[in-house]
Protein backbone atom coordinates (compact mmCIF):
# COMPACT_ATOMS: atom_id res chain seq x y z
CA UNK A 1 0.00 0.00 0.00
CA UNK A 2 1.13 3.33 -0.64
CA UNK A 3 -1.31 6.20 0.46
CA UNK A 4 -0.64 9.87 1.03
CA UNK A 5 -1.58 13.54 0.15
CA UNK A 6 -0.17 16.35 -1.29
CA UNK A 7 -1.73 19.70 0.64
CA UNK A 8 -1.69 23.60 0.05
CA UNK A 9 -2.54 25.60 2.42
CA UNK A 10 -4.14 28.78 1.28
CA UNK A 11 -4.31 32.23 3.10
CA UNK A 12 -6.14 35.16 1.79
CA UNK A 13 -3.76 37.56 3.32
CA UNK A 14 -0.66 40.02 3.48
CA UNK A 15 1.16 37.85 6.04
CA UNK A 16 0.12 34.48 4.35
CA UNK A 17 4.02 33.14 4.32
CA UNK A 18 3.56 33.69 8.72
CA UNK A 19 0.29 31.78 8.70
CA UNK A 20 1.49 28.99 7.03
CA UNK A 21 4.48 28.56 8.84
CA UNK A 22 2.28 28.97 11.77
CA UNK A 23 0.29 26.60 11.33
CA UNK A 24 2.67 23.95 10.17
CA UNK A 25 3.53 23.35 13.63
CA UNK A 26 0.45 21.46 14.32
CA UNK A 27 1.97 18.86 12.13
CA UNK A 28 4.81 18.81 14.77
CA UNK A 29 2.68 15.48 16.37
CA UNK A 30 2.37 13.45 13.20
CA UNK A 31 6.25 13.99 11.68
CA UNK A 32 7.16 10.51 13.31
CA UNK A 33 4.45 8.89 11.31
CA UNK A 34 4.72 10.76 7.71
CA UNK A 35 7.29 11.38 5.24
CA UNK A 36 7.33 15.03 4.33
CA UNK A 37 8.09 17.14 1.76
CA UNK A 38 7.52 20.64 0.42
CA UNK A 39 8.44 22.56 -2.75
CA UNK A 40 6.94 25.73 -4.09
CA UNK A 41 3.55 24.26 -5.07
CA UNK A 42 2.80 21.59 -2.09
CA UNK A 43 3.25 19.82 1.23
CA UNK A 44 3.40 16.07 0.16
CA UNK A 45 2.71 13.69 3.24
CA UNK A 46 3.06 9.94 3.14
CA UNK A 47 1.80 7.48 5.28
CA UNK A 48 -0.66 5.20 6.99
CA UNK A 49 -4.02 6.75 5.23
CA UNK A 50 -6.19 7.03 8.72
CA UNK A 51 -3.59 9.50 10.01
CA UNK A 52 -4.44 11.67 6.98
CA UNK A 53 -7.49 13.36 8.04
CA UNK A 54 -6.65 14.09 11.37
CA UNK A 55 -3.17 15.66 10.09
CA UNK A 56 -5.18 17.68 7.35
CA UNK A 57 -7.99 18.72 10.36
CA UNK A 58 -4.74 20.12 12.60
CA UNK A 59 -3.15 21.42 10.15
CA UNK A 60 -6.29 23.64 8.85
CA UNK A 61 -7.43 25.06 12.05
CA UNK A 62 -4.44 26.13 12.97
CA UNK A 63 -4.58 28.34 10.34
CA UNK A 64 -8.81 28.98 10.38
CA UNK A 65 -7.26 30.47 14.01
CA UNK A 66 -5.70 33.65 11.96
CA UNK A 67 -9.09 34.51 11.81
CA UNK A 68 -8.47 35.12 7.70
CA UNK A 69 -10.27 33.62 5.03
CA UNK A 70 -8.27 30.59 4.16
CA UNK A 71 -8.53 27.43 2.53
CA UNK A 72 -6.68 23.70 2.08
CA UNK A 73 -6.55 21.98 -1.14
CA UNK A 74 -5.34 18.37 -0.95
CA UNK A 75 -5.06 15.32 -3.24
CA UNK A 76 -4.78 12.39 -1.40
CA UNK A 77 -4.52 9.06 -2.89
CA UNK A 78 -3.92 5.65 -1.95
CA UNK A 79 -3.08 2.25 -3.55
CA UNK A 80 -2.15 3.59 -6.49
CA UNK A 81 -0.11 1.08 -8.69
CA UNK A 82 2.46 3.25 -10.19
CA UNK A 83 3.74 4.11 -6.70
CA UNK A 84 5.69 1.29 -5.01
CA UNK A 85 4.42 -0.49 -1.42
CA UNK A 86 5.83 1.39 1.53
CA UNK A 87 5.94 0.39 5.00
CA UNK A 88 5.53 3.73 6.75
CA UNK A 89 2.08 3.57 5.03
CA UNK A 90 0.76 0.30 6.93
CA UNK A 91 -3.06 1.32 7.53
CA UNK A 92 -4.01 0.13 10.94
CA UNK A 93 -7.11 -1.95 9.01
CA UNK A 94 -6.47 -3.97 6.24
CA UNK A 95 -9.63 -6.39 5.16
CA UNK A 96 -8.99 -8.56 2.83
CA UNK A 97 -12.62 -8.11 1.29
CA UNK A 98 -14.77 -5.61 1.35
CA UNK A 99 -18.13 -5.89 3.32
CA UNK A 100 -21.38 -5.13 1.40
CA UNK A 101 -21.89 -2.02 0.67
CA UNK A 102 -24.74 -1.04 2.82
CA UNK A 103 -22.83 -2.32 5.98
CA UNK A 104 -19.92 -0.08 5.07
CA UNK A 105 -22.18 3.45 4.85
CA UNK A 106 -23.78 2.08 8.23
CA UNK A 107 -20.15 1.86 9.35
CA UNK A 108 -19.14 4.89 8.12
CA UNK A 109 -21.96 6.82 9.76
CA UNK A 110 -21.42 5.64 13.20
CA UNK A 111 -17.67 6.23 13.26
CA UNK A 112 -17.58 9.78 11.81
CA UNK A 113 -20.79 10.65 14.45
CA UNK A 114 -17.85 10.07 17.09
CA UNK A 115 -15.69 12.90 16.26
CA UNK A 116 -15.00 15.32 19.10
CA UNK A 117 -15.68 19.06 18.08
CA UNK A 118 -13.22 21.51 17.30
CA UNK A 119 -15.15 24.80 17.38
CA UNK A 120 -13.99 25.61 14.19
CA UNK A 121 -16.84 25.89 11.00
CA UNK A 122 -15.70 25.17 7.67
CA UNK A 123 -17.10 24.18 4.54
CA UNK A 124 -15.44 21.53 2.31
CA UNK A 125 -16.13 20.52 -1.77
CA UNK A 126 -14.72 16.85 -2.61
CA UNK A 127 -14.81 14.32 -5.84
CA UNK A 128 -14.25 10.59 -5.27
CA UNK A 129 -12.19 8.87 -7.48
CA UNK A 130 -12.37 4.94 -7.18
CA UNK A 131 -10.04 4.29 -10.04
CA UNK A 132 -9.51 0.74 -12.40
CA UNK A 133 -12.94 -0.73 -11.60
CA UNK A 134 -15.77 -1.52 -13.76
CA UNK A 135 -18.66 -0.42 -11.47
CA UNK A 136 -16.66 3.14 -9.80
CA UNK A 137 -20.36 4.70 -10.22
CA UNK A 138 -21.92 1.98 -7.97
CA UNK A 139 -18.94 2.96 -5.09
CA UNK A 140 -19.25 6.47 -5.84
CA UNK A 141 -23.07 6.07 -5.19
CA UNK A 142 -22.91 4.27 -2.07
CA UNK A 143 -19.97 6.88 -0.94
CA UNK A 144 -22.96 9.83 -1.85
CA UNK A 145 -25.54 7.77 0.38
CA UNK A 146 -23.14 8.32 3.20
CA UNK A 147 -22.33 11.37 2.77
CA UNK A 148 -26.40 12.21 2.67
CA UNK A 149 -26.47 10.31 5.62
CA UNK A 150 -23.47 12.24 7.79
CA UNK A 151 -24.90 15.09 9.57
CA UNK A 152 -22.45 17.43 7.40
CA UNK A 153 -24.21 16.95 3.93
CA UNK A 154 -25.10 20.32 2.23
CA UNK A 155 -26.05 19.83 -1.16
CA UNK A 156 -24.29 17.55 -4.38
CA UNK A 157 -22.68 19.78 -6.96
CA UNK A 158 -21.33 19.22 -10.14
CA UNK A 159 -18.57 16.95 -10.11
CA UNK A 160 -18.07 17.07 -6.15
CA UNK A 161 -20.45 17.37 -2.65
CA UNK A 162 -20.18 19.64 -0.49
CA UNK A 163 -20.03 19.39 3.16
CA UNK A 164 -20.23 21.71 6.21
CA UNK A 165 -19.71 21.90 9.79
CA UNK A 166 -17.59 21.63 12.63
CA UNK A 167 -14.16 20.63 11.22
CA UNK A 168 -14.01 17.73 13.52
CA UNK A 169 -17.06 15.82 12.15
CA UNK A 170 -16.21 16.74 8.85
CA UNK A 171 -12.52 15.35 8.93
CA UNK A 172 -14.34 12.67 10.06
CA UNK A 173 -16.48 12.13 7.51
CA UNK A 174 -14.21 12.94 4.72
CA UNK A 175 -12.03 10.23 6.30
CA UNK A 176 -14.71 7.40 6.42
CA UNK A 177 -15.24 8.06 2.67
CA UNK A 178 -11.63 7.59 1.74
CA UNK A 179 -10.99 4.88 3.95
CA UNK A 180 -14.22 2.86 3.03
CA UNK A 181 -15.26 3.35 -0.32
CA UNK A 182 -12.91 2.02 -3.56
CA UNK A 183 -11.78 -1.36 -2.82
CA UNK A 184 -9.60 -1.88 0.20
CA UNK A 185 -7.01 -2.68 -1.87
CA UNK A 186 -7.69 -0.56 -5.00
CA UNK A 187 -6.44 2.33 -5.98
CA UNK A 188 -8.79 5.47 -4.67
CA UNK A 189 -8.24 9.30 -5.12
CA UNK A 190 -10.06 12.61 -3.27
CA UNK A 191 -9.75 16.14 -4.71
CA UNK A 192 -10.87 18.10 -1.49
CA UNK A 193 -11.13 22.00 -1.22
CA UNK A 194 -11.38 23.27 2.79
CA UNK A 195 -12.36 26.69 3.20
CA UNK A 196 -12.77 28.66 6.93
CA UNK A 197 -13.95 32.36 7.65
CA UNK A 198 -15.20 33.03 3.87
CA UNK A 199 -16.58 37.02 3.22
CA UNK A 200 -18.52 34.99 0.58
CA UNK A 201 -22.63 34.69 2.00
CA UNK A 202 -23.62 30.88 1.44
CA UNK B 1 -21.52 14.61 -22.96
CA UNK B 2 -20.95 16.46 -19.66
CA UNK B 3 -17.89 18.85 -19.44
CA UNK B 4 -16.97 21.73 -17.40
CA UNK B 5 -14.88 22.79 -14.22
CA UNK B 6 -15.55 23.84 -10.67
CA UNK B 7 -12.65 26.31 -10.48
CA UNK B 8 -11.35 28.46 -7.29
CA UNK B 9 -9.04 31.47 -7.24
CA UNK B 10 -6.54 32.30 -3.98
CA UNK B 11 -4.96 35.43 -4.07
CA UNK B 12 -2.59 35.65 -0.89
CA UNK B 13 -3.64 39.03 -0.40
CA UNK B 14 -5.86 41.29 1.87
CA UNK B 15 -6.89 42.96 -1.68
CA UNK B 16 -8.25 39.09 -2.58
CA UNK B 17 -11.80 40.08 -3.40
CA UNK B 18 -10.65 43.03 -5.78
CA UNK B 19 -8.11 40.99 -7.62
CA UNK B 20 -10.72 38.05 -7.77
CA UNK B 21 -13.69 40.29 -8.87
CA UNK B 22 -11.05 42.40 -11.23
CA UNK B 23 -9.66 38.48 -12.83
CA UNK B 24 -13.24 37.35 -13.44
CA UNK B 25 -13.76 39.81 -16.10
CA UNK B 26 -11.78 38.06 -18.37
CA UNK B 27 -14.43 35.10 -18.17
CA UNK B 28 -16.63 38.02 -20.26
CA UNK B 29 -15.75 36.65 -23.81
CA UNK B 30 -16.48 32.95 -22.67
CA UNK B 31 -20.02 34.15 -21.04
CA UNK B 32 -22.28 32.91 -23.93
CA UNK B 33 -20.60 29.33 -24.06
CA UNK B 34 -20.58 28.45 -20.36
CA UNK B 35 -23.21 28.16 -17.99
CA UNK B 36 -21.62 29.67 -15.03
CA UNK B 37 -22.92 29.54 -10.89
CA UNK B 38 -20.48 30.30 -8.04
CA UNK B 39 -20.76 29.86 -4.55
CA UNK B 40 -18.44 30.47 -1.32
CA UNK B 41 -16.46 27.70 -2.67
CA UNK B 42 -15.93 27.81 -6.59
CA UNK B 43 -17.05 28.87 -9.76
CA UNK B 44 -18.83 26.35 -11.66
CA UNK B 45 -18.29 26.52 -15.53
CA UNK B 46 -20.37 24.38 -18.06
CA UNK B 47 -19.63 24.10 -21.15
CA UNK B 48 -17.34 22.67 -24.19
CA UNK B 49 -14.32 20.97 -22.74
CA UNK B 50 -12.17 22.66 -25.11
CA UNK B 51 -13.02 25.82 -24.29
CA UNK B 52 -12.37 25.37 -21.13
CA UNK B 53 -8.72 25.58 -20.71
CA UNK B 54 -8.66 28.93 -22.80
CA UNK B 55 -11.25 30.24 -20.05
CA UNK B 56 -8.97 29.11 -16.87
CA UNK B 57 -6.01 30.50 -18.79
CA UNK B 58 -7.17 33.67 -19.06
CA UNK B 59 -8.96 34.09 -15.72
CA UNK B 60 -5.67 33.26 -14.20
CA UNK B 61 -3.17 35.48 -16.00
CA UNK B 62 -5.68 38.49 -15.21
CA UNK B 63 -4.76 37.13 -11.29
CA UNK B 64 -1.51 36.78 -11.62
CA UNK B 65 -1.19 40.65 -13.72
CA UNK B 66 -1.72 41.46 -9.68
CA UNK B 67 1.58 40.53 -8.66
CA UNK B 68 0.54 38.92 -5.80
CA UNK B 69 1.23 35.07 -5.23
CA UNK B 70 -2.23 33.58 -6.36
CA UNK B 71 -2.99 30.17 -7.04
CA UNK B 72 -6.39 28.78 -9.12
CA UNK B 73 -7.25 25.67 -8.10
CA UNK B 74 -10.15 23.55 -10.63
CA UNK B 75 -11.69 19.89 -10.99
CA UNK B 76 -12.39 19.54 -14.48
CA UNK B 77 -14.62 17.11 -15.32
CA UNK B 78 -16.19 15.38 -18.72
CA UNK B 79 -18.07 12.05 -19.60
CA UNK B 80 -19.54 11.51 -15.91
CA UNK B 81 -22.06 8.88 -16.04
CA UNK B 82 -23.81 10.88 -13.24
CA UNK B 83 -24.59 13.96 -15.28
CA UNK B 84 -26.56 14.47 -17.77
CA UNK B 85 -26.42 15.24 -21.34
CA UNK B 86 -26.22 19.42 -22.03
CA UNK B 87 -26.25 20.43 -25.30
CA UNK B 88 -23.90 23.48 -24.36
CA UNK B 89 -21.19 21.02 -23.84
CA UNK B 90 -21.08 19.66 -27.35
CA UNK B 91 -17.54 19.35 -28.34
CA UNK B 92 -15.93 20.52 -31.30
CA UNK B 93 -14.34 17.04 -32.29
CA UNK B 94 -15.56 13.58 -30.83
CA UNK B 95 -13.88 10.37 -32.28
CA UNK B 96 -16.21 7.59 -32.43
CA UNK B 97 -12.95 5.68 -31.93
CA UNK B 98 -9.56 6.71 -30.07
CA UNK B 99 -6.83 6.57 -32.17
CA UNK B 100 -3.68 4.79 -30.85
CA UNK B 101 -1.62 6.02 -27.87
CA UNK B 102 1.33 6.57 -29.56
CA UNK B 103 -0.96 8.41 -32.46
CA UNK B 104 -2.13 10.56 -29.56
CA UNK B 105 0.89 11.30 -28.23
CA UNK B 106 2.19 13.00 -31.37
CA UNK B 107 -0.62 14.63 -31.93
CA UNK B 108 -0.84 16.20 -28.08
CA UNK B 109 2.83 17.03 -28.21
CA UNK B 110 2.05 19.08 -31.93
CA UNK B 111 -1.17 20.95 -30.53
CA UNK B 112 0.26 22.03 -27.92
CA UNK B 113 3.43 23.25 -29.33
CA UNK B 114 1.42 25.93 -31.62
CA UNK B 115 0.08 27.68 -28.31
CA UNK B 116 0.92 31.37 -28.25
CA UNK B 117 2.80 32.94 -25.12
CA UNK B 118 1.14 35.26 -22.61
CA UNK B 119 3.99 36.59 -20.74
CA UNK B 120 3.11 34.65 -17.81
CA UNK B 121 5.46 31.88 -16.10
CA UNK B 122 3.11 29.56 -14.20
CA UNK B 123 3.72 26.16 -11.82
CA UNK B 124 1.40 23.77 -12.43
CA UNK B 125 0.87 20.28 -10.73
CA UNK B 126 -2.21 18.19 -11.79
CA UNK B 127 -3.63 14.93 -11.44
CA UNK B 128 -5.61 12.66 -14.29
CA UNK B 129 -8.46 10.36 -13.51
CA UNK B 130 -9.85 7.83 -16.48
CA UNK B 131 -12.56 6.37 -14.33
CA UNK B 132 -14.76 3.27 -14.93
CA UNK B 133 -12.19 1.56 -17.06
CA UNK B 134 -9.79 -1.51 -16.31
CA UNK B 135 -6.74 -0.47 -17.84
CA UNK B 136 -7.13 3.14 -16.51
CA UNK B 137 -3.17 3.15 -16.10
CA UNK B 138 -2.42 2.43 -19.77
CA UNK B 139 -3.87 5.69 -20.46
CA UNK B 140 -2.05 7.74 -17.18
CA UNK B 141 1.21 6.59 -18.43
CA UNK B 142 0.21 7.28 -22.02
CA UNK B 143 -0.50 10.89 -20.75
CA UNK B 144 2.60 10.89 -18.69
CA UNK B 145 4.60 10.37 -22.08
CA UNK B 146 3.23 13.17 -23.63
CA UNK B 147 3.90 15.57 -20.80
CA UNK B 148 7.50 14.62 -20.28
CA UNK B 149 7.53 15.52 -24.70
CA UNK B 150 5.68 18.99 -24.16
CA UNK B 151 8.66 20.72 -23.40
CA UNK B 152 7.03 22.26 -19.67
CA UNK B 153 7.19 19.23 -18.01
CA UNK B 154 9.00 19.77 -15.09
CA UNK B 155 8.95 16.27 -12.92
CA UNK B 156 6.84 13.77 -11.60
CA UNK B 157 5.46 14.21 -8.20
CA UNK B 158 3.95 11.69 -6.08
CA UNK B 159 0.29 11.83 -6.95
CA UNK B 160 0.33 14.24 -9.89
CA UNK B 161 2.75 15.58 -12.65
CA UNK B 162 4.43 19.37 -12.17
CA UNK B 163 4.68 21.62 -15.21
CA UNK B 164 6.03 24.46 -15.62
CA UNK B 165 6.41 27.50 -18.45
CA UNK B 166 4.21 30.24 -20.40
CA UNK B 167 0.87 29.87 -19.17
CA UNK B 168 0.12 29.53 -22.46
CA UNK B 169 1.65 26.91 -23.57
CA UNK B 170 1.12 25.20 -19.92
CA UNK B 171 -2.77 25.63 -20.18
CA UNK B 172 -2.57 24.08 -23.93
CA UNK B 173 -0.69 21.12 -22.76
CA UNK B 174 -3.28 20.43 -19.76
CA UNK B 175 -5.89 20.72 -22.21
CA UNK B 176 -4.27 17.91 -24.65
CA UNK B 177 -4.15 16.00 -21.56
CA UNK B 178 -7.62 15.83 -20.96
CA UNK B 179 -9.11 15.66 -24.32
CA UNK B 180 -6.54 13.05 -26.13
CA UNK B 181 -6.53 10.76 -23.01
CA UNK B 182 -8.82 8.58 -21.72
CA UNK B 183 -11.97 7.34 -23.49
CA UNK B 184 -13.21 9.87 -26.12
CA UNK B 185 -16.99 9.09 -24.60
CA UNK B 186 -15.60 7.98 -21.03
CA UNK B 187 -15.39 9.44 -17.54
CA UNK B 188 -12.25 11.42 -17.56
CA UNK B 189 -11.82 13.90 -14.32
CA UNK B 190 -8.49 16.08 -13.49
CA UNK B 191 -7.46 17.59 -10.33
CA UNK B 192 -5.53 21.01 -10.97
CA UNK B 193 -2.94 23.26 -8.93
CA UNK B 194 -1.66 26.35 -11.17
CA UNK B 195 0.40 29.44 -9.31
CA UNK B 196 2.38 31.97 -10.09
CA UNK B 197 3.98 34.84 -8.18
CA UNK B 198 5.04 32.31 -5.69
CA UNK B 199 7.94 33.51 -3.16
CA UNK B 200 8.92 30.12 -2.14
CA UNK B 201 12.19 29.26 -4.24
CA UNK B 202 12.24 26.36 -6.48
Amino acid sequence: MFSGAQISLYPMSDDFVDIILNAIKALDPYRDSFRIETDDLSTLLVGPPEQLFPAMRDLFVAAAASGRHCVLSATVSRGCPGEPDDPICTPAERPEVPAPLEERVALAVRTAAQAADTGQEIAVQFSFYPLGRGHHMDEIYGCIDFLKSSGVFERSKNFCTKLRGDAGQVFATLEQAFLRFGSPEGHVALDLTVSANSPTPR
